[in-house]
């Protein structure tokens, strides 16, 4: 039976729908990779589509294989990464592609994980399916890297926000900062927020603004976010002001406040944890980033969402642990010697000390321009992750 | 006869093929606008089109409708500005589409100049043409905002350039800015440097990075510039290193040295002119910038091409006189509290305050992203401009 839809005109359209559809998963499916399957028929008229929705849940493949019934047989999948092979929650997704009859899949970007790492593909080529992989590499690999990381590190992948104005200003001379971005992107803020398992900001935010962090979705006019992220305030005191937002709004996420080892106990209420963190290798006033991934990491926190302010990114992005940057760009300038920047810290003293950005693009929200990339180091984002997670399952494997 | 090429699907489509001709007169054809013109058939066939080349020289539409001969009869014009009514260097483009035969005339924006300001469109529709205003208008106003800007003031147009990184820094902490953009991003600058009537620095720049300021087409491969522009050092001392790279190159064009009224005289090179200005009236150190544009007015410039650094283009920001941004973001994230930013000065002190810019957007340029945006208040870029220009040609027509 053919469908009334019009046909994907190239491999990449397809994968592009299979892209958009396995981002909505974003903040369900961790500690998962966010996942999207297409299948067409053999000119790409679209049949079917699926995603990995939430984690514990059906893979995106069955879930498209499903949809489509008798109709999957001598159809093409296009799925965003390289099918499973093994039993884990669910039965191995290269059996049910076979089993349905598919012709041909294409396949985004091979799935580094110890038990899959090329498995997948070799199982669907000797059940003699036509088997493509790498059509549209880099949004697959953007796509997976924070399971990539995950894969390769067991720590949650770091996204750093900010709004500026087009001349890199964070805050006027005076601190204010509201607003530089526009209703618009402030509300992707809060869906953003959503999709995280924890929300970062420094205490000299926690003074300056009295943020509450949590995703308000609704006064967005969003539907619910799928996490209520721990709110956590990086300092080395460890102190929350028992009048400040985060004190006043336990119904709305838990709140984790770091203080330096040796620091002074100081009273928070009943929903805030104090953290006792090493301090950082490169300044001891600064937390160790790395320590706090770790414990972010035992509660099952797989995406940071780091706020700011300066001096708070500044620091991570010293340690070396910003991962992704969601830049917006709002139509102002500011001026002013005096204003604060998104990344303040020590930085790098050369250019050509910092490393390259992977996958810079802008678009349009609101009057702003979202500019987004990657930190990750090599040809392609994702790739340093990608490798390292080849690495440990190649180590896995030899064992 | 009919043309074989395909049919602009828009009358928007045929006017951005004459915004982009009409571009590439800039440097060229100052004090008058930059405009381009596109000959269709009723059903928007290309026949012929023209631009205005050279001051001095013909304008877009007999360009045009030279071109286009017998052709032009029944035809569609697309103009990116109101054609022009009065004798002026050229006779009346009114009456040439008027006695070419031309049917329909599609007009991006009017002509505030005191002796067009709507002449041209009542011409035209006098003689029982069909006239459609506003198409594409922001761009059209874009386009033709230096010369509104002229109109009203006659002060040269002042577009700020920087480079910086992700997270806004022009340079690193020890200073180094080499290179932030992209190969392809330096050769537009050239590129832009060759359109304008004077490249400016500051003093700071002139020590840290003995620049050169020539438009180098030729090492970019890119044709040759239109103008040699004045090479410009704002400063309050007047003075200029015998060794630096500007006393070295007298075949590279006139260097302007600006000294605060009182300060002490200093050696220059032959081409080298001292130029002594009133103090900024908002900081006794810094120079009048309205001054030094009134001086480069009185030297035929029309572009001024602000290279920073921040210290400088803040300055002229804080007096208001920066009309135009381009800025190239790179793939890069710095970092560093003491990294420097593209406007310094006093700044707002508040979000508020900021005037929004208009036309924000971003294109691909090599690896960076160039955006662009107009410091215009209003609804539209150039609107300030183009409502003082009218004004000015009211107030011209009543006395």
């Amino acid at each position: 039976m053919e469908t009334a839809a019009d046909p994907f005109p190239s491999d990449d359209a397809a994968m592009a729908h299979a892209v958009a559809l396995a981002e909505r998963g974003r903040g369900a499916v961790e500690p998962n990779p966010c996942v999207g399957a297409v299948l067409t028929t053999a000119d790409r008229r679209p049949i079917s589509d699926g995603r990995h929705e939430r984690y514990g849940g059906p893979h995106a493949e069955p879930n498209a294989l499903q949809a489509a019934g008798e109709r999957a047989r001598g159809a093409t999948l296009f799925v965003t990464l390289e099918p499973c092979s093994h039993h884990g929650k669910t039965p191995p997704c290269a059996d049910a592609v076979i089993a349905a009859g598919v012709a041909r899949v294409v396949i985004g970007t091979e799935d580094p994980a110890p038990h899959v790492s090329g498995g997948g593909i070799a199982k669907l080529r000797a059940a003699g399916i036509e088997v493509k992989v790498g059509v549209s590499e880099e949004a697959c690999r953007t796509l997976a890297a924070p399971f990539f990381k995950w894969l390769a590190t067991r720590r949650p992948w770091v996204t750093a926000k900010w709004a500026m104005t087009l001349d890199g200003k964070t805050a006027a001379t005076s601190g204010d900062s509201k607003w530089i971005s526009s209703v618009q992107s402030r509300a992707l803020v809060h869906r953003w927020r959503g999709e995280s398992g924890a929300v970062v900001v420094g205490a000299g935010t926690l003074r300056a603004d009295d943020p509450h962090l949590a995703p308000r979705c609704r006064d967005f006019g969003l539907s619910a976010a799928p996490r209520v992220p721990w709110r956590v305030i990086v300092g080395s005191t460890g102190t929350l002001p028992p009048n400040c937002r985060l004190s006043r709004t336990p119904e709305d996420g838990p709140v984790l406040v770091t203080v330096l080892e040796g620091a002074a106990d100081s009273p928070l209420p009943d929903h805030a944890e104090r953290l006792i963190l090493p301090p950082a290798p490169h300044d001891p006033r600064q937390v160790d980033v790395l320590a706090l991934l770790d414990e972010l990491a035992a509660r099952d926190v797989y995406r940071v969402f780091l706020e700011g302010g300066g001096t708070t990114a500044g620091s991570w992005f010293d340690q070396g642990q910003i991962d992704e940057v969601r830049a917006f760009v709002a139509p102002k300038l500011l001026g002013g010697a005096a204003a604060t920047t998104p990344l303040d810290g020590r930085g790098f003293p050369t250019v050509d000390a910092a490393p390259a950005l992977s996958g810079l693009r802008a678009e349009p929200v609101g009057d702003d321009l979202l500019l987004t990339a990657l930190t990750s180091v090599g040809e392609s984002p994702g790739t340093c992750w990608f490798d390292a997670a080849r690495e440990a399952g190649q180590r896995s494997a030899q064992h």
